[in-house]
C-alpha cells in the first residue's frame, strides 16, 4: 500500500462511466481544481529527533532497523481516513514520526519504551496503518520528538494446536499473510474486515476489529486467546490458561482495544477455524429496511446460524454498492432492501443453516434472488477502499462511518445520523448519498454502517468534513448508539467517548494508563 | 436456605440404601462420630461493631435493615463448600460478621462504603452465600469490624426490551425468581448453574458463573450487556450503548468477576431469550472417556450447536451420578462413559442441531441410549448438593472442584488432578472415589468437574480437606489448568492465582483496586 493510494497503483480503478455518470447527475463534482500530489511531491517535517537518541534506538534494534528517510516517516503519517487523504493532497507540509523503528523481540521493544519513557519521546504503534480513525497520525502530545514503532518484523506463526485450534501469531503479520501461514494447517481465522489486505493482526486486537464473517466467527475480540504485550513496565502475557475462566476479571478485554496506549501488543494468540468444506450462498429482497432489520433480528436471535449476513437499505440497495464493478448501473429487477448470506463449514452445518435461515426470511416476506448477488459481493468484497481514490480525484467527499445499537434503536438512530450527515452537509451546497447496511447482528443489536458520498467543497474540504463528523458523532452520542463498533476511537472519537462511558469510566483509563505508562509515551492524544 | 443445610429442612434427604451400601462398601464410611449441630447450637463471635457506627449505618438505611442478630449473622458467615460445612459441625465459635445491612438504593451503597471507608470496617456483599471458594467469609484484613451488605432488596426487575431480548435485573434477585419475573414476558435467563435455587444475579456476575446450557447460552459473563456497580468513589454504570462496541476497552470484563474487591454490583442488564418451544434429548454412551472427549470436541469445533451438553468419566458414569435418586444402583446396561444432550429453541432449530450432532457423535462412536438418561438429568439435576449433607452425616469427605484447559491438555490435566486427589486422600487411609464431567465445551478447550467422595478423617478432617485441596490447585497450576473456570478465586484461590496470570497482572488489578477502593474495606483477603 502507497501513501496516497489505497492498494498498489497498479491496483488502481479509475471510475467506472457509470460511477461517474451518477457522481456527475447527483453531486455536480467533477475533476476540476482536484489535487493529487504524487507521493515525491508530499512534504512531510524535517525530523526532530535528537541524533543521541536516534543513535540509542540504533543501538537496541540495529542500524538498519531505525530510519529517517522520508518515504518510511510519510507512510506512517497518517491512515486512510478521507481526512487523512485530504491531508495527503493538500500540499501542505504534513506532521510526520521523526523516526521510524522496528524492534524485533519484545525484549528490544521492552527496551525502546524505556528509552523513551526516559528522552521523552512518544511513541505510535504501527501495524497496517489502515485507522480511519486517525489512530497513527503522530499526535506528539506534551513530547518534542515522536517516533513509529513498526510491527512488521513480529510476522511469525508462532506455534499451532491443531486439537484446540489455537494459533499464535504475529502482531505485524497482515490479514493475507496470516491466512496463507494457516492454510498450511488446514486452518483458517476467518476475520475479514474491510482493511483485510492490509490490516494487521496487532491492529485488530488493539482495535476490537469485526469482520464480515463475524455473524459466523465472532467478533476479533471474541477469537482471542491471549496475547502478548510490552508496557513501560516489562513484558505481559495476558490469558488464562483455559478458553474460559473464572480465575477473576478478564484482563485481555482491558488491552483489546486500548489502542495502543496501554502498551505494544505484540503477540497474539487466536482461536482459528477449519477451512469450511462447503459454502452456500443465498441473497433475499425485503420490501424495505424496516421489515429487512425485523427479518435479520429473528434469524439472530432464533440462532439460525448463517456466516454472514448483510442487509443494505434502499438506497445502497439501488446503486447496487456490493459490486463495486457495476456501481450505479441501475437495476431495474433490483427493488427493496438486498439482503446477502453465507454459509459456512461442513456440508451438513453449512446445508443445515441455510434452510432454517432461508426458511425464516422467506417467512418473514423475504424473496429470494438466488446466489449471484452473494458470489459478486465475495468476490469484490475488499475493492470498495480503491474505489474511494477515484472518487477523491473526481471532487467527491467519500467516507464511511459506523456504529451499532440496541434492536429497539436501530430504526430512530440510523434516521437521526442520516438527518446530521444530510443536514450537514447540505449546508455546504451539495448533494448528498448517504447509504447504510448492517454487516453485524448479535441478539441484542446490530451495527450500523454508513457510506455518504457528495460533492467537495471548493474553499475548504477539511472544514466540511470536520463539521459533518462532529454533527454525526454528537447525534450518534445524543441517540443511543455507540461511537463506534469496529473502526476504534483513535484521535477522531476521542472526544466522545466520555459521554459514552461517563467519566468515572475514563478516570479507571487514565488510571490504569498512569500506571502501565506512567510518563504517558504511548500513543498520546488517542483514546482517552 | 437454612445455614447449615442446602435446602430448606424439608428438602433435606437421608441417604437412599443403595449410596449408604457404597459409602460402606467403598469407604468404610460411617455415622459414627459425626456432628451435626442444629443451628441453634452453633456459637459466634459476639459482634464487634461500635455502637456509633451501627447507628450511622442505620441512619442510612433505617433501623429495620441493619441487624446484629445471631441467626442472620450466622446464615451470613460461610459460604458452601465442604470446609465451609466442617466450620459449622466443628463445635468451634465461628467468625462472623459484625453486622448485617441491606441497602435498598445504589446512593445507600455508596453511603454505606463511604462510611465505611472512613471509620474503617470491612465490607462483604452478600447474594446467594452459595460460595464454594470462601468468597463470603468475613476475612477482615486489617480491618477491625466487618459487615455483611446483602443485596436481597435489589430484587427487582427493572425494564425489559422485548425487541432487543434484554432486562435489567436487581442483584439479589435469586435465579428461579429472576427466571418467574422473565416468564411473564415470554423469556429466560437460560443460566442453570448448579446454585441455581439460591445463587443471585450479582453473585452470577461477581464470579463469572456458567450454567449447565452454556454450550447454548453462554456463559454469564457473555449474557452480561452491562451492570451498575458501586465504588466507594461513586456509582458507576459499565457498558457501551451497543451489545458489542469498539470504543476502547471492554471494561465489564473488568467488573466480571471482581469478587466484589473492586464494588457492588447492584444491577446487572443481560441478554435473555424466548422461552423455547421444544425440547430435545437424547444420551449417548461412549467406550471411554478419551473417545468421547474426541467426540464432543468434533461437536464444538463444527458448531453443531447443542444447548446441553455432558460427558461423564468411566466412574461418574458406573454410579449413575446424574439421578440423584438412584445413585450407586450399578446399571449393568450402563458401560463406558455417559453423554448427555438437549436442544432447545423452535422446533426447527431444536431437530436440525439435534439431527447434526447425533449424525456427528454415532459417526464417532457413540452408541444412542435414548431419552431418559436426559431427562433423569433435568429432573434431579439440582439436587445433587442436597445429598451433600446426607453424606457429611455419614461421614463422608464430599466436595466438587472443577478446572478447565485446551483440549490437547484435557487428558493429561485430568490425570493429573485424579492423581493429586488419590494420593493426598489415600495418604489419610481412606479409599477414595473420584469422578470427572466435561460439561463446558469451547472451541479450544472445556471444563473438568471433579466429585470427590472418601471417608472422613476422624481425627482431623479439616486438615485433611486442605491438605488435599492444596495438592489439587497446585496440580492444576503446574499441569496447565486455570484454578477456577466457574467458582471463582474467593479466599481459597487466591494464592494460586499470581501463578496463572503472573505478577504484573496482579499488580495491575491491585492498581486498579487503589484506584476504585483506596481504603480497602472491598472484601479484603478475597481475590488478589
Amino acid at each position: 500500500m502507497t501513501a496516497t493510494l489505497w492498494g498498489t497503483p497498479d491496483e488502481a480503478k479509475p471510475l467506472s462511466p457509470s460511477i461517474k455518470k451518477l457522481l456527475g447527475k447527483l453531486l455536480n463534482a467533477s475533476a476540476e481544481n482536484v489535487a493529487h500530489p504524487l507521493e515525491d511531491e508530499i512534504q512531510i517535517q524535517p525530523s526532530q529527533i535528537n541524533p543521541d537518541d536516534l543513535a540509542d534506538l540504533k543501538k537496541i534494534v540495529g542500524d538498519q532497523f531505525v530510519t529517517t528517510e522520508k518515504r518510511h516517516r510519510l507512510r506512517r503519517s497518517r491512515g486512510k481516513s478521507y481526512p487523512d487523504l485530504l491531508d495527503m493532497r493538500s500540499g501542505k507540509e504534513l506532521d510526520s514520526p521523526d523516526a521510524v523503528v522496528a524492534p524485533g523481540t519484545e525484549q528490544e521493544v521492552l527496551e525502546i519504551l524505556k528509552l523513551c519513557s526516559k528522552k521523552k519521546i512518544a511513541v505510535v504503534p504501527f501495524g497496517g496503518g489502515t485507522s480511519v480513525v486517525g489512530g497513527v497520525n503522530p499526535l506528539r502530545g506534551k513530547f518534542s520528538a515522536l517516533i513509529s514503532l513498526d510491527l512488521l518484523r513480529f510476522n511469525q506463526l508462532e506455534d499451532v494446536d491443531s486439537l484446540s485450534m489455537e494459533a499464535t501469531l504475529g502482531a505485524g503479520l497482515s490479514g493475507p499473510h496470516a491466512e496463507i501461514l494457516l492454510e498450511n494447517y488446514g486452518m483458517q481465522l476467518g476475520h475479514y474486515p474491510q482493511s483485510f489486505p492490509y490490516a494487521s493482526i496487532g491492529g485488530y486486537a488493539a482495535t476490537r476489529s469485526s469482520g464480515q464473517s463475524s455473524a459466523g466467527y465472532g467478533r476479533f475480540d471474541e477469537m482471542v486467546r491471549g496475547l502478548t504485550i510490552v508496557t513501560p513496565q516489562g513484558i505481559n502475557h495476558v490469558g488464562h490458561n483455559a478458553p474460559k475462566s473464572a480465575a477473576g476479571p478478564d484482563l485481555r478485554g482491558l488491552f483489546l482495544g486500548s489502542e495502543g496506549v496501554f502498551g505494544i501488543i505484540t503477540k497474539v494468540r487466536v482461536q482459528v477455524h477449519k477451512i469450511p468444506e462447503c459454502k452456500r450462498y443465498e441473497a433475499f429482497s425485503f420490501k424495505d429496511f424496516h421489515s429487512g432489520v425485523a427479518a435479520i433480528r429473528q434469524a439472530v436471535q432464533t440462532g439460525t446460524g448463517p456466516t454472514v449476513i448483510r442487509l443494505s437499505d434502499e438506497m445502497e440497495s439501488s446503486v447496487n454498492l456490493t459490486s463495486t464493478d457495476s456501481i450505479g448501473e441501475s437495476d431495474s429487477k433490483q427493488k427493496g432492501c438486498l439482503c446477502l448470506t453465507m454459509y459456512e463449514g461442513t456440508s451438513e452445518h453449512a446445508s443445515s443453516r441455510h434452510e432454517e435461515t432461508r426458511n425464516l426470511l422467506l417467512s418473514l416476506g423475504g424473496k429470494s434472488l438466488g446466489e449471484n448477488p452473494v458470489r459478486q459481493w465475495e468476490q469484490g468484497r475488499f475493492g470498495a477502499p480503491v474505489l474511494r481514490d477515484g472518487l477523491l480525484d473526481n471532487g467527491a467527499v467519500c467516507e464511511t462511518l459506523e456504529t451499532a445499537t440496541d434492536w429497539s434503536n436501530v430504526i430512530s438512530l440510523k434516521k437521526a445520523v442520516t438527518k446530521a450527515i444530510g443536514d450537514r452537509l447540505a449546508n455546504t451546497g451539495t448533494p448528498v448519498l448517504i447509504m447504510c447496511h448492517v454487516s453485524h447482528i448479535y441478539d441484542g443489536g446490530c451495527s450500523l454502517y454508513f457510506t455518504i458520498i457528495a460533492g467537495q467543497s471548493e474553499d475548504n474540504p477539511e472544514e466540511q468534513w470536520w463539521n459533518t463528523k462532529k454533527a454525526v458523532c454528537r447525534a450518534i452520542v445524543a441517540n443511543g448508539g455507540t461511537i463506534s463498533h469496529h473502526h476504534a476511537v483513535g484521535a477522531d472519537h476521542r472526544e466522545y467517548l466520555p459521554h459514552e462511558i461517563g467519566d468515572t469510566n475514563i478516570s479507571l483509563l487514565r488510571a490504569i494508563k498512569n500506571h502501565l505508562d506512567p510518563v504517558g509515551i504511548l500513543n498520546p492524544a488517542k483514546l482517552i
